[in-house]
């Protein structure tokens, strides 16, 4: 499912009525791009997928070892050092399961 | 740098040109999708470090582990064993450095 998680019933850790309410906005903006998160992951698993069929489909290989350490590159260029373990789960998921 | 990796030199893993042209097609969607990734990803870094500010500065706790909770579960549900690793890295993000 789509929905936010629990936006209305989790705490914001502060007794504050300014910072609380300040808080729930920032929790609507991250609710948001966690949205947009999910939906370009997943949309870059079923691509990614894709290419790896269509790949072996024509004698080629599942994958294509300098591209991937290109990506990981770029995560951690962009994001430091949690940059390659988030490339490495795009690249998994890319993979899907073997079998 | 905000520069797709290596788009024309990367071998495709096939020497079959149909296929090479479909896969330099995917590949250009995947760093699209990897670009809209990174800049949420970032932007949702900054925006839950602002929390995680604004609830201590207003003498709360920096996490809330609720919600930390509620969002695990949502990437769980939405991707699979892959998702609360992907969660995990988000939160740490957010939380930053400490010190």
């Amino acid at each position: 499912m789509s929905d936010s998680p629990a936006p209305d019933t989790s705490p914001t850790g502060t007794d504050d009525p300014l910072s609380d309410a300040q808080i729930q906005e920032y929790r609507a903006e991250i609710n948001r791009l966690d949205e947009e998160i999910l939906a370009a992951v997943k949309r870059r698993t079923q691509i990614s997928r894709a290419v790896g069929k269509a790949r072996m489909g024509s004698g080629g290989t599942r994958l294509v070892h300098t591209r991937e350490v290109a990506i990981i590159n770029q995560f951690r260029e962009e994001l430091g050092e949690e940059g390659p373990e988030l490339a490495a789960i795009l690249l998994r998921l890319g993979r899907g399961r073997l079998g």
